[in-house]
Order: structure tokens, then sequence, then C-alpha cells
């Protein structure tokens, strides 16, 4: 497969020097390794090499995972190794309807919209316009946009869709959205939440047990890199260390019956 | 929607006690806090609750990621954490053609195949034939297979499919399996191997540099698990420290002139 | 140096058979390794093998250490790694006067009054007269009992030492102990606390910082042990994930400016 | 207790910015918070609260652990966290005899002084000669250097000292040092090493079982430090995810007709 105009590809230099970049013609990219032209990588095969003056960069194809480094990155503190984990427990796959909330950069937008497909659908809601202007900038890059309808409003307010397989809330106090949320949510659907703090984690998990969720999880991921090396292979020294806890549980029929439960 | 005959549910009575069933006519599940009778559930819409004799149960949709408490356990050491990490560091999705090796019990087949959708395939290797009767037996529980070829052979000597997305490799000696796999795979496209130990770890990472992958990777997953208790939430005392490692890269062109290299 | 009658001995059978054992003439140790006599050690070297009918054993000086296998663990959650972690920060070492609350089991007592040798001294509070009747036990049984002040009474309401280098506390609510623990400190004395929650930590950390305590920090510290074999050492699969949070801080001058501070 | 001239103390400004600083009349200590005069610090009360232009300061008593910030830490990578571990699990305390190699920066050379107090001796050999010049300065400053014997040689070839309660090893090959370790060795008596990488691991582990020690441990210590906000209390997202590894054992005799066993 040949890079044509018009596409996105990730131009890889080093672990620190990966770059994803839209190829037009006349276009240069410069890298401390040198200069990179497009008019060179247009009719090139993907995973070609390039010479730089300094050094060389292969042209490879982009993935969602490569998003993180590619744009997508500044408001976020939910990881791949996160992201990944919330999809994979949500069942969702090709053709899952999910929604989405705060939109924020898009990362996990991306992601969701990556794998439902194109039967699939992703409703993104946010507060913020800035935010869903860029998000929108970010999935369109990546051809992803049709699979995404941004929606701006308060999912603790409401949430329009309904026989919905999955939610994913990333934000502040998730626990005040589980009205809204399973009023969404098919039943036996899942709910994926990401927060921060332990105390948020209590909080989340708690009223979702409270209203009718049930095989509850709360889950944190430490994530050790591995410095490869000849007879000296250990882990790397610095690194991140905590980004968030991942809560997860699925809609059932409510038990009113249980005190300080909420009927919805 | 409700449950009908012939499908199966996930039968949650609590955190220890969930099971994956087949539902049929005249079939009984024997808990330690009740019997359920399969004529109950059916026509039961999802996310019902069940009075049992000393407690009760909700009738869930399985998810690929409870197979994993149902049936595919005894052989692995792959866990949900590392299975939709890798997955999503491979770039796949629905329509992807993926290989993998070995087939062991199908958990990570399953998930791939999960993913790739009814436009995607997943072939899938092993040198036992009794880990792919099983294998499969799991794979048509879950409607999957449909999805998958099991392959028996040693992809060491020979994977057969040509313009392949992605490569996951679950075996102890991946590196010896670097030629067949740059053979099969797409320029710029993925290899996910899962290792146990740091030696492993080292010769696969070594011998990708070595023979034409780039954007290599290392990485350890540890999931601490979170008891949550009002005003005591806290990890888990005792847990799962290790599973494994992950080593991620993709194909470029090789650098047939670097000390070392093998041209593929 | 040889083994006498009377002493306290580790024997040691593999990584889950040591026992603390007191050797008297006649006494026997029945293991499922086979049975050993004390009247067989008494004269040996330390450090010698010796031949059971299933196996062998070796004869080891204990440790403070090793008590945590010998008898104090039953109400522990407080591992080596956190006792040896608070000591070291504490600063406390031969010579120092050092206040404890509660006693337990008397593990950390013991490990107190080891470190501060015979010019020092340990003042070990509890509330329950058995558990110090328990550590008293303990303590005899490694001849440290004569550096131990076992006292009954709560922290809470009175620390009658003065001038004391360091404290350390084991209790399920240690904010309510800090305006005695200040009074029995000296200016510049280190206060080292063990809470199994993280919501322990925070009332814990928050309310030093409003009594003039300063240089706070609070830590976790994880243990990976590792499963030693040629060419396949990785981290041990199951294990403690879990014991608990330290939080550590030093008396200064209280600024009794400062809204919600507390003057002692 | 008050300073006087001469004395070393910690100057606490924050978290970032703490001073080992020897009090002289005369001296000024500039940071960016303000200036600090020697002369305001003597015959202060430790525990002091001083005013600075832009902020404030508490005068310490350094311990230890706080050498860690105030200069013995550029060559080091053994952490406070694997100094306390190592120590210990020794065994060592008042009166204790211990050799260690390398001398390095005397951070670990400290703590054992530290701990074996005036009755006991640290021998260190290392075989730079400008370590050891610097490691000196630092110990004369923290008045340990009258516990510390420091010696130009190399462990690999001789340790000179015998009937030793515990070696200590910080170097790149220490299974190249178990011969000589064990002729200093008491009976039952310890050895601690710390090393970076798993590979190293293996070969001190395997080596030590082949040459007669038992109670033999590897560990790895993860800290993770908590950032503590109210009800926003969370681990530090960025911090220090390896330093290296522990691994332990007791000299016993040396079982000479196991295979590849060496007597010693």
């Amino acid at each position: 497969m040949k890079v044509s105009e018009g596409e996105e590809v990730l131009l890889y230099v080093d672990e620190r020097r990966k770059y994803l970049l839209r190829v037009e013609k006349g276009k240069y990219l410069s890298t401390d390794k040198g200069k990179v032209k497009c008019d060179e990588i247009i009719g090139l095969e993907y995973g070609s090499r390039l010479k730089l003056s300094k050094g060389e960069a292969y042209v490879l194809r982009p993935t969602v995972a490569d998003l993180y480094r590619g744009g997508l990155r500044p408001s976020q503190v939910i990881y791949p190794k996160d992201v990944s984990y919330m999809i994979f427990y949500s069942g969702i796959g090709p053709g899952s309807k999910v929604v989405e909330a705060g939109t924020g950069s898009g990362y996990l937008t991306a992601a969701l919209a990556h794998f439902v497909g194109d039967e699939g659908k992703v409703y993104s809601y946010d507060v913020r316009d800035d935010m869903q202007r860029n998000a929108e900038k970010n999935l369109r890059r990546l051809k992803l946009s049709h699979r995404v309808e941004l929606k701006r409003g308060d999912v603790r307010e409401e949430i329009t869709e309904r026989e919905v397989d999955a939610v994913f809330l990333d934000m502040p106090d998730p626990w005040n959205a589980l009205k809204s949320v399973r009023v969404a949510l098919k039943p036996s659907g899942h709910l994926s939440v990401f927060v921060p703090t332990l105390r948020q984690v209590e909080l989340t998990y708690l009223a979702m047990g409270r209203t009718g969720f049930t095989d509850l999880r709360a889950d944190q991921l430490i994530l050790m890199e591995i410095r490869v090396k000849e007879n000296a292979t250990r882990p790397k020294n610095v690194g991140v260390m905590h980004t968030g806890y991942v809560v997860l549980g699925r809609k059932v029929q409510a038990d009113i019956s249980a005190p300080g439960s909420i009927e919805v």
C-alpha cells in the first residue's frame, strides 16, 4: 500500500521523535535530524525508510493509539492502558451504539469510533464548545467523524439516546450522571468510568451499587515501561506512576426495596 | 432484549460466583445460593433479578471479557489487561485480517474475532490439535467461529497468509517466528508479543530490532484491584502481581546493511 | 558461634518451612520433612546443615525480620517493607527514646527495640491488656524486653514521656493523638504513621499540617517478589499487593496564626 | 536542644527546597525565597521557624535519610526504600561488624554507620580513591567517620575482615565476590546485594545458591508517592519507577557434594 496525497502518516524518527503529518504537495517537516519533504513521501510504500541529513525516518500508517502522541494529548490524563481496558470490559465492538462524556480532546472518542466501525455510532457530550471544535478537527483528520455525533450538553441533566450498549464517563462527578445513564442504557448495558482520585472511585462505585448496577469493579493500572538492552534489560527509571482509576459496572433491574436506592 | 433458548447468559450471583450458562429447556444450575432453572430465564429481560433460595442472581449478556471467567481460563496466563493493551496498540478494528499463534484456550482468539467483526478474519495457528478442538468449542459458544480459521501448524516454519494487518504471538520463542511474521505482515503492520519473562522480552525485542521492526516497546502492566467500602476504600491485600510482558513493533523496510541484520 | 540450650534458633527447611524454635533438651520439632531433635542442635555451629528423613534443614541465628514468620504475624498488617522504611526515615538509632502505639503483636515494638540498643528505650502503649501480655512474651523470647516499657493506656488521651526522638503510630485514628504526640516529641522529632486506607492518609496528613508538623510525606510501598530460575526469572504471579500507607513528618514550631491551627 | 556553631542543620523551605547546611558565623545561604544568615540560626531551638523575605523556613536536625538530598546523591541509584529494606533484613544493629563494597558516594555507608552505633564498625571497600575521599568528607560532616574504615581494594580479590555479621554489595558483578564474602562472614551471617537489572539478580541468586547461601530472596520495591489534598488525594502522576533489585541470603555450611558447588 502506497502513500497518497492528503493522507495522515506517522513519521517515526526515534522513540522521542514521532510526528503525525498530513501529506501535502510542497509541504516540509523540519526535525533536528533533518528536513522531510512530503513530495518524497507520496507514492512510497508504507514502512519505507527515508534518509535524513542526520539520521533516518520511517513512514508508518498511524493507528488510534498514535493519536496519543499526535495532538490529542494536551488536555488528557486518560492513557492508552486505561482506554483499552475500559473498551475491552465494556463489550463494545463493530456495530455498537455508545455514549461518552465529556468529549475532552477526543482521544477516547476516536478510540470508541475506531472500534464501533461504520455500523456503530458514538454520541459524545461536552458542555464546552471549544473542546468539541478541537475534537471534531482531530476526528476529521482520522476520517472517523462520520461515526461520531458531537453534542453540546450536560449528561447530568439528560442523555437523549436510548438502548445504548455502553456509556463512558470521564468527568469530575460521574455519580451525578447515573440517572441519565440508566435511562440511556440497555438492560445489561455497561458503564465505564475514569476518575483520578480514590475518593471519586468510592463515591462513584457506591452510587452505582445503590442505583442498579452490578458486577462492579474498580481498578488501577500501573504501566512499567521496560528499557531493553542486551544483558541489561530493566524497567525504565522514571515514568508515569498514576493516571487514574477505572470503575466498571452493568445496568440491572434496580432493587427498589433496598435502603437508599433510587428507582429509574 | 429478552433471553431466548440456546443463548449463552452470564449468571451473576456475586463477585466470586459468575456462571456462563447456555440456556436450555429443562436444564438446572446448582449454586450454593440456590438452584437456577433455565425455564425461568427464558423470556426474561436481560438485567433481570432472580430470587434464589439463599440470595439472588442477575441475568447478564456476556461479553468477551467474561469468557475469562467462563471456561477459557485454565491454560491461560494472558489476562484482560494484557489482551486489551495488545489489541489497542495493534491498530486492528472492524475488517482487519489478523494472524495469531498459539491458539491456546482461544481467549485471545475470541477477543480478536470480536473486534475484527464479520468483515475481518482471524487465522489462529497451534501445533496442538486438542487445544484447537477446545478453542473451537469456545468460539462456537460465542458465535464467533465463522470469523476464525483454526490452522494446525508451526508459525516458526510458515505462515501462509499475506498482507496481514497484525500478528499476535503467545509462544515461548517468538524470536524464531520473525521471518514468517515479516513475510505475512503488510508493510507498517503490527506485531504484538506476550511473554512471561524478561529474558524473553530481551531476546524478542532485540531480534525484532535486527529484522526490520521499528517503534518497539516493551511494557509490563500491573493491575491493582480496589476494594471499595465507605470511608475505607483501599487496594485489595492479595492479588495477581505478574502475568507477563507485552512487546510491540511495526514492520518496516529492513536495513540490510546493519550488522547482524536479516533480510526478509 | 555455637548453639546453646535456651537460645532461639531459626530452622530453615525451605521457603515455606521456617520455624522459630527455642532449643531445649529433650524437645522435638516435627515437620513433614522429618523430625528435628533439639539435643542434636545443641553445640552445633550456626549455619550447620541437618539431615532430615525426607530433606534437610539449616540452623540459623534469627533476626528481627524473622519474627515476622515466627509468631508475631497473626494480628499484623504492617510488613517488613513498611517497618524498615518507617524506622529509616524516623532517624532513630542506638540510644534513641521512642514512643509507639498500639503495641499490637509487638512486631514493630521488637524492631524498634532492636535498633535503639541497650542505651535506648521504647515506650509502647496499648489499650488492650491481652495484646501486651502476648507482646511481652515475644519480646522476652528475643531478649529485647529490657529495652521496652509496655504501658496500658490510650495515647489519644496522654503520653507521659517527654523529649522523645520519634513516635510511631499504628492505630485507626492517628489524627486524634497529635496533641499528645506533640507534647511528647522533641522539637524536630519525627512522627511515623501506618494506616491501611487513603482516607486515613488524608485525615492524618492534613491534621499534621495544621498542628505543626513539616516535611510531610505519604508513601505506598509495593513489594514485587522475584522468582529466580535460570533464563526464566520473573516476578512471582501472586502476592501481597497492599499492606498500607506510611505518613511521615517532623514537629516544628506551630504557626498559630494559620487558620484552623492548633497550638500545643 | 539548641543549634550550636559547627553543626549541620537541615533547612526546610518546602518539599523541593531542603538544604543541608553547616552552621558557621558570618555564613549566608541564598535561596529564591530569601537569604538565610547562620548568625540568626545559632542558639535557636531546633524546629524553629525563620521568616524569609518571600517565605519561611524551618531549622531541622538532619537524619541519615536526609543525606540523600544533601549531597550524597549524584552517583547513587540506591534509594532510601532499598537501603532500609536491606539493612532490616540483614539483622544488623548496635554493635554489628559490617563489610560494604563499593563505597560509592557513601550513602549506604553512612546508613550502616548510623545503625551499628559507636560499638559497631563498617569496613567499606572501593577500587576508586576519589570516591572514598568524597565519602570521607560526607561521613565527617555527619560525625560518623570514626565508625567507618574506608579501604582501597577489590572485594572480588580479598576481604581481610573475619567473623563479619553482614556484607552489603552494590557493584556490577557481585557473583564474582562470593568467595571472599563467604570467608569474611560469620556462619549464618547475611549477604545483601543491590543490582539494577534482572539478569544480575539471576546470576547473583543462582551463584549464591551454589556457594552455600540459603533463605534466598530477590525483591523489587516500588514506591508510590501520594499527593495529599482534601478530597482529592491520589498517587503522584510522575515518579521514580525503578531503582534496582535487592538479593538477600545467609551463609550456611556449603553442600560440597552438589553439582557445580564451590567449597569455601
